[in-house]
């Protein structure tokens, strides 16, 4: 990888040479010693330019390949990973007041989440390293997407979810074949157990915050952006917050791209959680180190009462400029209704939180409403089929006769 | 529309001009007097060009403008539908012991589903017409994305779906805002009560049967397949056959391609339904006329009693030297489970529903196993979570302790 220049850690600012089986800083240890690749921007501008890019007709995060820290001979997963719609939805953006608002869609990836594209660098980092099983602990997206991408590529996976995860991630990770575990406790439970496991069977580790070249995964979310506005950054980009590791990517790669001169100037970054659940906007809000929160939201993907990447969250929010916000369960319902009715894009709750924390930034002046503001979803709705069900009421029932629909419509004042 | 010539009944072979609200021939009814979408190939090849397709950065149907149906100064709605992934899942070829599978995955579309190629045509022409509501009957998919694409241009619904449909394709239309309507009995029943509904109220008829723009925009997925394997057809074409649509929309895609020179030869394609619910399988294989059929099979998209597209859907296979097969519901979830755990791919039932038939026809040896064979995955799994897990089992709960972790995995030989 003559692009990549070596690992860096966040914390004692040690850098490493990547080699097999360092994901963590030895010195720092696997709770703080989060490490960062870093790349020789050069070597990346010899190697392509935004040119070149632009007319690639590889339609998956592939096209990024000088900015991945992966050898370009591994074999990958045939699955086409990115390259998600970007989309300037009309109808929404008179609905929020706002005139220059995108959505990018990542439910629109094989397994219907953003975290593919940490999935996709995770099983090819394991080809890399000669592992034949990959393991990780997940509130269910991150779980479901390395199954898929692992049987792609004939990888045996162990996963560890919390028992609330959503039926439809569950039933994704059993076609996928995976080895399932579902942790009877919380998302703090599942990760531990996934730990000690992978610690006495030596299999290879996909946990995103230890991992770090999820997070390189996750950037390439930035990197389309970016193209998808001709090479420009928006004014915001705003998105739920779990573990931390996404909007960390998001950050790494708008840096990556400003470092490598392809864009001249960044965003500002929104990391909106639950108000049930929410550990890094207060610690953001009120300027004091995170402390662990229960996990009270029916937005189970950022239910995360323990952020496992907590600095590099935080970094990329204060070093953007950006701020966080916290939003009721019923916000995000609510949410969800007004990018579906509006658009026609279909969010499971975490996907939508980062709208209905942009909905309050809006309300708060914080956003204008002629600013350019991209909002991520971040995962498709048919994985949480029982909250949407939540969000939006039940059909009409109507037995098959057209006096009793006329009956019917009238009683609801529709035709 | 300088490259379409007329509609032309499939019945009578009287041709037409395209007139808004013509949807069926006048003469032979809207049961008989199917019509077909005819085309002015010389005026398509002035228009475009296959290097100029192969070059488009516009990745969704409308790559093919020329080849479809509408103006196209009509504005469209923003959702990326179509240029769909196309895969050569090694381990599914392997497992299936064939040497040129290509898997077709058109459960990555903006509500996830096939039927997401015709509803955007459906509301474009809907706009060409001024119609402010549409309507349709639906199994549910074909709901969903009319919904969807209906919500993306701020274009009012109303739906009905049988009973029975799957809670994912509920909670989709819901939250994109449709009026529901559920109707307590078949999809015949649906159907019927839609187009007295569509007759007293005068909204846009949606039903892809009657209405003859919908298999064009059903036939894109035809010409991708061609331009994905480089302006070739496949021996073999296979796919679920529900209402008759979406096979017919299939054939006339490589019809059109051929016809403007654009492949030189055509493929074989091959229907498959459910032995629960098999009328046009059994019309061919016994040569006879289709009779009504009864609903018995998990397959829901699929579980069409009263196909609506039975000529058009038959034609197809006969004029193509295809053939036809049914299959078992275990069979259906036994091929979900090998499509999951072999390339990371997940369909719904009727979704796998050809790859389990081209399994028979593997086995029959209709379909050898050198031929180059394209299965299409109609919908993607996460619309029916319920069959998912009934086809996959359920995961291993373990109390969060690594010693009860290592019993459970010895006691399943796993660790």
């Amino acid at each position: 990888m003559e692009n990549v220049l070596g690992l860096r850690c966040i914390n004692c600012n040690k850098q490493l040479d990547t080699k097999p089986g360092i994901y963590t800083c030895p010195k720092c240890g696997p709770k703080d010693g989060i490490l960062d690749v870093e790349y020789d921007y050069a070597a990346i501008n010899r190697a392509t330019t935004r040119g070149l890019v632009s007319n690639s007709k590889d339609n998956s995060i592939f096209r990024y390949l000088p900015f991945l820290p992966v050898n370009p001979g591994t074999p990958r997963p045939h699955l086409r990973v990115g390259w998600s719609p970007f989309y300037k939805p009309v109808g929404l953006g008179r609905s929020m007041g706002m005139n220059d608002l995108y959505i990018k869609d990542d439910g629109q990836n094989p397994t219907a989440s953003l975290k593919d594209r940490a999935s996709v660098i995770a099983v090819i980092k394991a080809v890399e390293e000669n592992s034949s099983t990959i393991a990780c602990s997940s509130t269910g997206n991150a779980a479901s997407s390395l199954a898929g991408s692992a049987a792609a590529m004939g990888i045996k996976t162990y996963i560890f979810v919390p028992g609330r995860a959503p039926q439809g991630k569950i039933a994704q990770l059993l076609v996928f074949g995976a080895n399932v575990i579902s942790v009877q406790g919380s998302y703090e439970d599942a990760f531990r157990l996934s730990a000690e496991a992978i610690e006495r069977w030596g299999w290879y580790n996909r946990n995103a915050a230890i991992n770090p070249y999820l997070v390189e995964g996750k950037k390439t979310v930035a990197l389309e952006i970016a193209e998808q506005l001709n090479w420009q950054a928006p004014d915001w980009v705003v998105l739920s917050v779990g573990d931390g590791c996404t909007i960390a990517g998001v950050w790494k790669g708008f840096m990556d791209l400003y470092r490598a001169g392809w864009i001249d100037r960044l965003p500002k970054v929104a990391g909106v959680q639950s108000t049930g659940c929410s550990p890094l906007v207060d610690a953001f809000l009120e300027d004091r180190p995170w402390h662990p929160a229960a996990e009270n939201t029916l937005a189970d993907s950022i239910a995360v009462g323990v952020p496992r990447n907590p600095e590099k969250a935080l970094r990329a929010v204060r070093q953007s400029g950006g701020t966080m916000v916290a939003v009721s369960d019923d916000e995000i319902l609510a949410a969800m209704r007004e990018l579906g009715r509006t658009s026609g894009i279909f969010g499971e709750p975490a996907g939508v939180t980062g709208l209905a924390g942009l909905k309050r930034l809006v309300a708060q002046g914080i956003v204008g409403p002629d600013e350019k503001v991209v909002a991520i979803v971040t995962g498709n709705g048919l994985k949480d089929v029982k909250n949407a069900i939540a969000a939006a009421g039940e059909p009409m029932k109507v037995e098959p006769s057209l006096g009793e629909l006329v009956l019917q419509l009238e009683q609801r004042g529709l035709a």
